[in-house]
């Protein structure tokens, strides 16, 4: 399927790379406003050609979109006013309400798949796109019932190429749930890694401490700003009150740490793990096979 | 050397699996108040044999201590009172100031070497040893001057067989800085799963929708509540303050995304990677055999 891909960093240029080996792009032509990136996606064989968004949209059957969030819905808008009538346009944006509202009374909304694949790294640009990025993990789908049965099938085929399963959810449940899984945990790693900057300036050695546990949870500070302050500015509704649940617990957590409540702070870190597997976070009921059966 | 492990857990057993294959010890007494423990250090080979903590640190050469910081006074004192004139004790807890002040006086301080190893997983147990956990990581050792040239050259072999680099610091200090770095991480894990479990009881799939971002940064609240409540208590003023310091940031956040200013939550995110290599938490300027070096 000749695929257009807009925007060539992590994701778009992880989906290009597997997409054509799993056999589902046929060609591939990529879209970016930053002629660096262009120029690194090309080098790295990620797409076969550069060409304008209206250019590369009008000839392709599937176009992808992996841009910032603040920047989607202008693009998706264009997207739907230049593609052919039987292309599909999907989404892979970390919010979800904000772009099916703008694009709800559009005349090709059928042809729009909301998507978002739940994967990603600390890592951004052209040169962090790997193979396997998205392989076993999970995706949601947004408002099937506004998609057209071809437009579900080609989403399909794209994720059951990608090798992930599918969830279908309201976009305003995926925004509140979002926040609580995804975005809350980069904000918490922006927010840790600032608090142990803050004390490094004055001491200078305390990074020399720093064991693999202070590594991992702090390894989603090294995130792109630039794609992660739109997201969390449009599911700021939703942040703020998982963000002030989280320090309600910190508070708590200060309080019995300064009484010396041993038996509290005990109980409190036992039931953090009460449910071992649901910290996995990989208790996925639906199988890739089951979004086609689905299709509207 | 003959070698006594005193906490056949996730350190005590790395370490014994380790000394092992470096050809450091030559045989290892295993001693753990937990029966289940014991037999399976034995059944694991960790250990050649399980003995009573007397009659085992009266027959080594070194003793190494691996047990939660709340019960280590006793023991650490008792093994004082019963190993050899020439023979070493060296602690791995994770707090130090606590343990320094309780065997201040005691006639065989010099024998004594306070120790952090900064390596772990979220397991616990004899089953969750493995070689290769210290590899590559940091320790520290706390009071050089207060053990004799003789037990810090066992500690240089020690680490050096583990691979290990040691930094010296005040027992006071290393205890404000790993509040910072290893502390601080871990109690935002735990409530960082708290607050995901505690809306989870309402949102049955969740789970379903937690990217790598969450598995990564809730890995810690899977770590021991047994092992960290005491260190977390013993660490109470420092652990308290980077905590309090942790929550202003979040509220900081918090009122930059209510008020929708993307700007500033982006200088916010942007000023907390100022430094990436500082977030990796490696640049350690001492090596293995500088500690041999500075004996005193």
């Amino acid at each position: 399927m000749k695929t257009a891909v807009i925007g060539l960093g992590l994701i778009g240029g992880s989906m290009a790379i597997d997409l054509r080996k799993a056999g589902f792009a046929s060609a591939l032509i990529g879209v970016d406003k930053s002629a660096p990136n262009c120029k690194r996606a090309l080098e790295r064989g990620l797409v076969d050609e550069i060409a304008d968004l209206e250019d590369a949209v009008s000839r392709v059957d599937l176009v992808i979109t992996a841009i910032p969030v603040n920047v989607i819905k202008p693009v998706i808008l264009k997207v739907l006013d230049h593609i052919s009538d039987g292309a599909v346009v999907l989404d892979t944006g970390s919010t979800k309400s904000s772009i099916c509202k703008a694009i709800a009374n559009h005349p090709r909304r059928n042809q729009f798949i909301a998507a978002h694949p739940l994967a990603g790294t600390e890592n951004s640009g052209p040169d962090a796109a790997f193979s396997g990025l998205f392989t076993q993990k999970n995706n949601i789908i947004c408002e099937k019932e506004k998609s057209s049965a071809h437009a579900l099938q080609v989403a399909a085929d794209v994720f059951a190429a990608l090798e992930m399963r599918t969830i279908f959810m309201d976009p305003v449940e995926h925004d509140k749930h979002v926040a609580y899984v995804s975005h809350l945990s980069h904000v918490s790693a922006f927010l840790l890694g600032q608090t142990v900057l803050d004390i490094e300036k004055d001491e200078k050695n305390i990074f020399n401490l720093a064991g693999s546990g202070f590594a991992s949870t702090v390894r989603l500070a090294k995130s792109s700003p630039d794609m992660w302050a739109p997201i969390f500015e449009q599911n700021a509704e939703y942040l703020s009150q998982a963000l002030l649940e989280y320090i309600m617990h910190l508070q708590k957590f200060q309080y019995h740490l300064m009484k010396r409540d041993v038996n509290e702070l005990h109980r409190i870190m036992t039931s953090a793990d009460h449910n071992p597997k649901g910290l996995e976070g990989m208790d996925v009921k639906q199988k890739p096979s089951q979004l086609v059966e689905n299709k509207t």
